[in-house]
């Protein structure tokens, strides 16, 4: 049974991939249909026998209106994050929250016998118990509390940050104690920030795509200014990622195409094998086939995780992930937060990247067009919102954390699919055309 | 000549102390008097000859009402901060605010070209001009913003930092930006954190005796929580510091005394000679002596530096600069911050923990009285606020930073003058006895 780490072994150094194929796994065993484009739908789409791993459910309505069958667990898929001694593992896989081992690894995740979890007022119903009982099932010496903060991009800010110090402080948590992200990007950033501000361990256990492909690896944590998305944070890195692919069964579709953008955007960056499987599965991820799923974040999670390795605190290499960003955010700011989703900009600031790059005569006309197709397939804008402005782009753009010296510094792809850069050199007209043809002077 | 860095070479590794005897420094050789108590007065009050290094003002009265006589610009002391590749030197001299090339050495201390002075409304009027020249003499390229916010610890919270954040962002200042914390301790500290959680780099100027021997130098940074003090906040490391000790000319006299708290708690912790020296030396200091002073500050940034060099991010050791520090944070926190000065706090601290480790016995009574009597010539409180109670102290105490898994660490003296521990071991009935006899129940 040949495992996925040779199929794409190309930009990933073998050291970097957990369970080699001389170990039995029933995650990356069940995706070995899907190497190199040979992707079986017959085979992916059938339950695995029990025994062998976890079912991924994949229907797109909440959890609690279906019946929900026996989960087994199976042996998470382990993605390292390579740091020295801040280095972690990401945990991949189905029915996790029912392996309380993981969380429990009190020596190496858990510090202190306090937890607190931070999640919002959508994921506490949703999972809050399954992970308290997680982190307390036989083991009555660790304490959790938790805080519920409103959802949304909207309330990543300094007040509702503050309801987390007041929590921990009131519990009188002190610096052995562990915070716990429950909950997507905007939890995970914020709980971070907290945990770092607080000079204690934390966890992050993504319960969206976009968290669980992206924003929960690396150690950037931080929260939104009025004038612009995470101006104030810090480079803190959890213990583990915790990655419990069931969560996906209760996420709006909405939010699964945002989370594709970030996975599309691997592809484009770095990854050009990755990006022709996702042009032969699209259709799958968007139908939440599982096992289509859980490869995409796995792939997404190596990507991130040797990015991350090679450059931690984003002196180059690991601005290239920010691809389409730029654009994004000035959406994000510039029509308000929480309008559209991260990934909704992200897609129509990729789009933008890239016909920049067009203009600039770096890329064939052919990948513009494949970039347009695939955002649309997976339910992506491929415009900003009609109602930017040009004004509005660069009043944005000229607070970007990416400036430098006052030059803005771009993510463009150049050359072959997969090969970008991260330049302030370039013909500022292309950047003033593109702006023009996406938007209102 | 001889150095003094030879008279107190006990402690300190030499290569810890730049400027060693065979540099020509009027600093230190101005000090040579000082060696091993053998203070001349004579020697010291004399303006030393121009041309040999800057004259030290002594007296208390605000610069600005007094003739303030030509100053020439001697070379810095330079005490270096051993952290790796997170070195930094700290200068201390007279006259350095005269010496741009201390500042503008862009590619060690000032990165980019926009700077942000974060100051209040105390120093500003004093020493903001001076320290703008200081940056842009002969240099059109930086160009400098700043920000003045209110004077106080209980400005030191989180709206405060806010404002530091707007001016940052609205000033369009970018990660290449360096942030100048002009003030004393509170400045410091939110200037440190505005900087870590904005990712950029940042230089201490400190102006307070306070700051200058303790708070700069160690990159604890942070603010207040309304429950406790800096239990918000981040290690962060400054580019480096610049203690210009013309500056304590405007420091008025409480503010002094509260500095030299901590000056004496070195002497407590870890460096028995030097609490000899103060011991001889704490009318000149009080006095304003500017050679004693000066002495006063590099002694107590070599056993910071060194303390700090060992631990930087508290794991031990470092919890011993500390000593007094939670019964006076309960204090400060108990009865308002800013009622109490921080060192006048810590001062009544060290009075406990030095009761408390007699009761203990682990010391002899002859340190008690010697503790009390250095602390009243230094005009400071020997005992908290009449209006403190045992149960504020121990409400404040239970979320102290230094509780671990509910059990409040605390650092008491042990042993001959000059030795402390870092402990939780210790009988509970010898806290509650020092409580109940410096308050009411």
């Amino acid at each position: 049974m040949a495992s996925i780490s040779n199929a794409f072994s190309l930009s990933l150094p073998s050291n970097r991939i957990a369970n080699s194929s001389s170990d039995f796994n029933p995650i990356t065993s069940a995706l070995s249909g899907l190497d190199s484009g040979e992707f079986s739908p017959g085979r992916v789409a059938v339950s695995k026998p029990s025994g062998i791993g976890g079912r991924i459910c994949a229907n797109a309505t909440p959890v609690m209106d279906q019946p929900v069958g026996e989960k087994s667990s199976g042996a998470p898929t382990i993605v390292e994050v390579d740091l020295g001694n801040r280095s972690y593992p990401i945990y991949i896989g189905s029915g996790l929250f029912d392996q309380p081992e993981l969380l429990q690894n009190f020596d190496r995740h858990v510090h202190g016998k306090k937890v607190i979890v931070v999640t919002n007022t959508t994921i506490a119903p949703l999972y809050l118990d399954k992970v308290v009982e997680a982190l307390t099932k036989g083991n009555t010496a660790v304490s959790v509390e938790y805080v519920i903060l409103p959802d949304g991009e909207k309330f990543k800010d300094m007040d509702t940050l503050m309801k987390v110090f007041d929590k921990a402080i009131e519990s009188r948590l002190d610096r052995r104690c562990t915070f716990v992200a429950l909950g997507g990007g905007v939890i995970g950033d914020m709980c971070g920030f907290a945990a770092a501000s607080f000079l204690v361990n934390f966890i992050q256990i993504p319960t969206t795509v976009m968290a669980q492909v992206d924003s929960s690896v690396g150690g950037k944590t931080g929260i939104n200014h009025p004038l612009g998305k995470n101006l104030i944070g810090a480079f803190y890195q959890p213990q583990c990622v915790l990655i419990d692919t069931d969560t996906l069964d209760t996420l709006p579709d909405r939010e699964l195409a945002s989370g594709l953008a970030e996975v599309i955007k691997y592809g484009l960056i770095r990854d050009a094998e990755f990006f022709q499987w996702q042009e032969k599965n699209m259709e799958k991820l968007i139908a939440r086939n599982p096992n289509a799923l859980a490869y995409a974040i796995k792939r997404s999670c190596e990507n991130k995780a040797e990015v991350v390795s090679f450059d931690e605190k984003e002196s180059g290499l690991r601005a290239t992930l920010n691809l389409g960003h730029t654009f994004g955010h000035a959406i994000e700011t510039g029509f308000g937060y929480g309008q559209w989703l991260h990934g909704e900009a992200v897609a129509a600031g990729m789009v933008m990247a890239v016909d920049m790059s067009y203009r600039l005569g770096w890329i064939d006309s052919s990948i513009v067009k494949r970039v347009d197709d695939i955002l649309l397939r997976a339910k992506l804008p491929t415009a900003p919102p009609e109602t930017m402005t040009v004004e509005m782009f660069k009043s944005v753009m000229a607070v970007d954390k990416k400036v430098a010296d006052g030059l803005l510094r771009l993510i463009l792809l150049k050359g072959p699919l997969g090969n970008c850069v991260f330049t302030g050199e370039y013909d500022r007209k292309a950047l003033d055309d593109t702006l023009s043809a996406f938007c209102k002077s």
